[in-house]
């Protein structure tokens, strides 16, 4: 893992969130897009180094519906940007890490996104996201 | 808002947790320190752009044994990078942001800390971090 390339944080509704972090926190929207196949809405944010990516869900069936109706809203998990995402699931399994998943899946900017157990990351939901070269990776 | 100093995480043993994010994932762990004040061991790890701090209560009573007795291990905080923390906190409670305490802590690396309260940002446990001119800023 090379760096982090956003922290993920579940809100109930972006636009009321978006106030704090525009106005008060003094960053940069950078844009909004739904992810359908995650049941999201997402709108990123440039915290100058790092993104932050606001999720409000869509319906009540989603991960970020779940984990808003079990635990509030609040951080979600942590992505480290990767290249070459089944090498770097591939290596990961090998020293023992579960994955979420067996195959990527395709999250917001057209990323290919797999998400380790927080089991295996001692509570810490960790994403691998890999832009590959989309011209519009992550907006 | 700058950028994000790094990011806290709760965990209940820092020796069990090291070998995952330095064996598994790869990243460097730059050190150790007890910051007794806040009843925490810390490890600073070395994700690239930011950086990750575990937190390993010391004793039952300070805030992060209360975290991981009440949620379990995991992300507790995100940290901003700033100078003139106090400026920065009049400014945030002049837009109305509730903070956690009126004067700055001593954290780890000798570093003026604040905290918003997580009611004034969406669920989100903020710190403003000021490290000024210290030599040992955060190791």
């Amino acid at each position: 893992m090379k760096k982090v390339d956003h922290i993920g944080i579940a809100v109930r509704d972006i636009t009321n969130a978006l106030p704090h972090y525009i106005d008060t926190l003094g960053l940069t929207l950078l844009g909004i897009e739904e992810v359908e196949n995650q049941k999201v809405k997402v709108a990123f944010i440039d915290a100058g180094n790092v993104k932050l990516e606001l999720l409000e869900p869509i319906g009540e069936e989603g991960a970020i519906a779940k984990f808003i109706e079990k635990r509030g809203e609040g951080i979600h998990h942590i992505a480290f940007g990767v290249t070459d995402i089944r090498k770097r699931m591939l290596e990961l399994k090998e020293k023992g890490v579960h994955l979420l998943q067996e195959e990527p899946n395709v999250g917001a900017g057209g990323a290919d996104v797999a998400f380790l157990h927080p089991k295996s990351s001692f509570g810490v939901l960790y994403e691998l996201c890999d832009k590959g070269d989309k011209p519009n990776g992550h907006l």
